[in-house]
């Protein structure tokens, strides 16, 4: 094989595999394609939930073919008897005879076994085709593997002069249909949606995935120290069917706690600062000890510039209007207590385009 | 001719038309194509200054073979004698056999005046080929002739929560080198380059066009009603040097106006409004008085609003930089009474791309 058919195969599988994004954590969303002769006689990706994985899937599709074949994973086959058998079994049962896969696998139970057991039994692997490609396809499960946290995705829809709202708090509609219609397939794309408290009081929002068919919808999560939520809006409705997570602060009022987990909602409770805030990076720890990948955060203001100022945001959808609101409108980001614009977040420009009538624009943390 | 040919010849002449822009004023920046047997033999625009037009140019050009040729031009050939004489003679002098033009000029010295001419003498007329594309490329022309006031493009450079300095007023460099290089770029396409007093207390800007070879400056217009700038400042020490105009109120002190006039500068007198601010249709229409067509403006955020809140902007330039300032910083537009959503100053995107590491996104009235 070239190297270019090597690279053809394994964008394949990180396509396939990016099918599974917000459906599988606290899994990796791994892509698998079975090669055999040149023709593809199995492809596989993890399944919602997060099992099967990609290789049984593959395999179990390839039948006798995957004999002698070759086998492209996202990342590296796991070696570990969880739920599962061990990827790294079945590609060697099957009689695979060269693995190439993108990225080792940092999870500790992993981390290089599953590409040594293949070794083992004579296979042929390749490591680390597409490597920058699958390492941002699997930034989500990467960075909760290595650091603990989700991956957070930033969404901003403002006026093109950075407002959300005007200053009586109107903000239906800013952007367009489409761009809203591309905020609910991000949403999809994500394990969970996050906003404040603010936002969940101002807007009663669903934050659910509508209009696209989906059959699993993200959890929600809202950051709300105090519990002070509405008790007879949208979220408090929906909280038995379909996933609604609360992170409040420890003296959150037991009365509140107790009449929203009776509503269905789970509770975790975050470590707040003096000023009664939650601590941005216990909120995200909080969240990944959960299990949570790729969280997807739609504001308000307030909490948005708190998880920037704690460089804790590693992608930025930015949406941008053609209107003008002017100082009074409300501001995208909360104050960041910045002294110099050295000291300012940063990100890269990854992509811009037109998405109906707004302008889209996509970073990511330089 | 088939209309694609048409189309194809007049979109050359409207291509070779804007390299005029910003130096031609007050006449607008004509391009000029003559084709002889399908073979272009004459190329023409409108010179820096106004004159020659691009017609008696591009005929120059053609010499012996314009005789029997068609005359692509970018808008109505004029009919009336000014400081050259008309060129609907020329064409028919030359003995051009067909004329076809994007647009009547609106000029009520021409207004139809220079078809009819070429109609009377036997010549072959067609108008309205692009005239889409010509309205835009004549837009400033087509507006100071209309409304007697010139066309107007706003530039905002902003944080992707549009702000423009932080809180201690620090704004170098928020955007990139490549996006400041083509402000540059738009400044030598516009007649002039306006800024409010605001800007040029607390930047000192130059407001010139560097590192593109430049023939020409454009006007450096100054909205100041007070006359507070600082007489210290580049403003100050080039005013002899490349075109200044400082338009103040009518109450703006003597002595001031005095000493901006040794200078060099030119003082322009704006009606202002019970609160000191120049009234900003009385500003466009003084600018429009002078000759200007198309007006370029950097801001501050309280010139930006107002012209904003007067529906006086025509096309927006916005470029977004990758990094957060939060609510301290300097919003990109000031104050500007919106109520309601709907009555927000709302823009059509034309156009979203990438400009080094910002995104810039081009829009126009809508």
């Amino acid at each position: 094989m070239t190297a270019t058919t090597d690279a053809r195969f394994m964008a394949l599988a990180l396509s396939l595999g990016a099918r599974g994004l917000g459906r599988v954590w606290p899994n990796p969303a791994v892509g698998c394609v079975i090669v055999r002769d040149g023709r593809i006689v199995g492809r596989g990706w993890t399944a919602p939930g997060g099992r099967p994985h990609a290789e049984p899937i593959a395999l179990a599709q390839a039948g006798d073919a995957a004999c002698g074949a070759t086998a492209y994973v996202s990342l590296e086959p796991c070696s570990h008897h969880g739920k599962t058998p061990p990827c790294a079994n079945a590609l060697i049962a099957a009689g695979i005879a060269r693995v190439v896969t993108a990225l080792e696998d940092p999870d500790p139970r992993v981390a290089g076994r599953g590409h040594d057991m293949l070794r083992a039994a004579g296979i042929e692997v390749t490591v680390g085709i597409l490597a920058d490609a699958a390492r941002r396809a699997h930034r989500g499960f990467l960075l909760s593997r290595e650091t603990g946290r989700p991956m957070l995705t930033l969404k901003l829809a403002t006026s093109f002069d950075g407002r959300i709202a005007t200053a009586s708090g109107e903000s239906q509609w800013i952007t367009g249909p489409k761009a809203r219609r591309m905020v609910h397939a991000l949403r999809a794309r994500h394990d969970a949606v996050l906003v404040g408290g603010g936002t969940a009081r101002a807007d009663d929002p669903q934050l659910t995935v509508r209009g696209l068919g989906v059959p699993t919808q993200p959890v929600r999560v809202i950051a709300a120290a105090g519990l002070d939520l509405p008790e007879n809006g949208k979220l408090a409705a929906s909280a038995a069917a379909s996933p609604l997570w609360l992170c409040h602060a420890p003296d959150a009022p037991a009365q509140r706690k107790a009449a929203w987990a009776a509503r269905g909602a789970r509770l975790i409770q975050i470590d707040s600062d003096p000023q009664g805030r939650l601590i941005p990076q216990a909120l995200m720890r909080a969240l990944g000890a959960a299990g949570l990948t790729r969280v997807f955060c739609e504001g308000g203001g307030q909490l948005a510039a708190a998880l920037l100022s704690a460089n804790l945001v590693d992608e930025l959808a930015g949406f941008t209007a053609g209107l003008a609101l002017g100082a009074e409108g409300r501001p995208a980001l909360g104050a960041m207590a910045l002294d110099r614009l050295a000291d300012a977040p940063r990100f890269r420009l990854i992509e811009t385009r037109r998405v109906g009538a707004d302008a889209l624009h996509l970073w990511e943390r330089d």
